[in-house]
């Protein structure tokens, strides 16, 4: 069994970005600026907001966080993304989700600039992924295709099960694995709550990848000899032996599963990380694109 | 083994279409109007076309047919593309592919505007489509998904194989039947020319839709009993003892499939004559979303 280690591999990646800030300033090019939106005080949002600007800052971005009143209006939000698409300093901005309910989501995703949307959660940019166009892809699944990248996992003609089908996990990466391309040409079936027989659909992956959301779901007699497991899963459980209070738990029981995986994704360490740094590097491919 | 009777089922939603333009003709609305352009003289290209309008006729459509030479630059072309895109007149239109080869297939799609994207081709309504928001959904996977209505067949937790992933059929489809909704819940894997031990997979499968375009590719042992099946495939095979001097084959040896299945769709008759059903719902959706 060999570990994923999505830290480390994090920590590549960043000082690659690193390095290419450090190639622009010299050559006189533009720094990548990242914005965040947050509205409201949400612990869980805060602490992400914060890992991300605190990320911008390693690699040497300009980072602007953007903080708004929990009893911001819809229309004042509106206005606030017309502000800085408008805005020719920043290379992409994320709005932190989710929203105070009085705010409709989908609206707000929509008034993003596709150029701009560097979590690529645009439909504009999801259609351009998915009929292998130039765009920006969704932070985790890309990270996810990185982790086979760089640890030279072959997947072409490989059997893969997806588990969940959300629009920012399952549903991109059963669509990236499935394309043709380096990395690529997968057979995947995806899995989702409506599933029957998912075990038998399991036992007889090649490649496993889970993001359901719940703790130590996937068992190691789900599983079959020598399977690739990608766990996406990032449950807070209660634990008060914790000095947080919580602790952070995967869909896949890693101590049973890593007996019988060749290669596994630890959580945390595992796919999060990547999360953060694939963020960074839609922001630097975002400024490149738009001035070199 | 029950045909799923496309052409039958096209005419129906044709007839429905026609009663709803008379609807809105006694109300005093606009008459859904649909323009087709057509560069060049490619025979295939010159039938569907014909056969498009024709079908605009039948259900009291406006339909305006624009041929342009073989040798219109692509400037030209996206000119009249914008020129479509600001009438005002018209609900939707369609690019008839392929096109001369010194065109950029995806420089005109792109700049079609996509309300007026009748085909579902563009990426900011396949995105949409895919993240289940309002959209065009491309012709032929809309049939498909028709006839499972139409058939009240339950798709629910069916484990379907979609047998290839262009971008107009397998990967729409292949969402389309996984997503939730009334019509949906498949658990789908996508099989493509990269896929291993594709039999294995099929052998199991309650659902079969093959979009590969190799005729009599999918044999009576490659099903299991009761499979419900889907043949996209339309590929011309010459046949000197036909009038035409071609017939139309599907995917599926249909003889030999047929033993086996609950369902299945013929070819010709099937998949085929459902994909200009739905331009025309699509094209009556526009016009419903811009004057209603």
């Amino acid at each position: 069994m060999e570990l994923l280690d999505g830290k480390k591999l994090s920590h590549q990646i960043k000082e690659e970005i690193k390095k290419a800030v450090a190639m622009r300033i010299e050559k006189g090019l533009k720094i990548p600026h990242l914005a965040a939106v947050l509205v409201g005080n949400d612990g869980a949002s805060l602490t992400y907001v914060g890992s991300k600007v605190r990320s911008c800052e390693q690699v040497g971005f300009k980072s602007t966080l953007i903080r708004l009143e929990d009893s911001i209006s819809e229309n004042a939000l509106l206005l606030k993304i017309k502000e800085l698409n408008n805005d020719m300093t920043l290379d992409g901005y994320i709005v932190q989700l989710p929203l105070p309910k009085h705010i409709d989501d989908e609206k707000i995703l929509l008034a993003i600039h596709p150029k701009k949307d560097v979590d690529g959660f645009h439909p504009a940019n999801f259609g351009r992924m998915a009929l292998e166009m130039e765009s920006f892809i969704p932070a985790t699944p890309f990270g996810i295709m990185e982790i086979f990248k760089r640890y030279q996992l072959d997947i072409s003609g490989k059997h893969c099960v997806v588990i969940g089908r959300s629009h920012i996990v399952g549903r991109p990466i059963s669509i990236l694995m499935s394309q043709k391309g380096q990395i690529g040409n997968a057979t995947v079936t995806l899995a989702h709550s409506r599933t029957k027989g998912l075990e038998k659909l399991t036992q007889k992956a090649d490649i496993i990848v889970s993001a359901l959301g719940i703790p130590n779901f996937l068992k190691g007699d789900m599983v079959k000899e020598g399977v690739i497991i990608i766990d996406v899963g990032i449950t807070r459980v209660v634990d008060k032996n914790h000095p947080k209070g919580y602790v952070i738990k995967g869909d896949v029981d890693f101590k049973d599963v890593s007996r019988k995986s060749s290669y596994i994704t630890p959580v945390p360490g595992g796919v999060g990380p990547m999360t953060i740094a694939m963020l960074l590097k839609n922001t630097l491919l975002s400024c490149e694109r738009n001035t070199n």
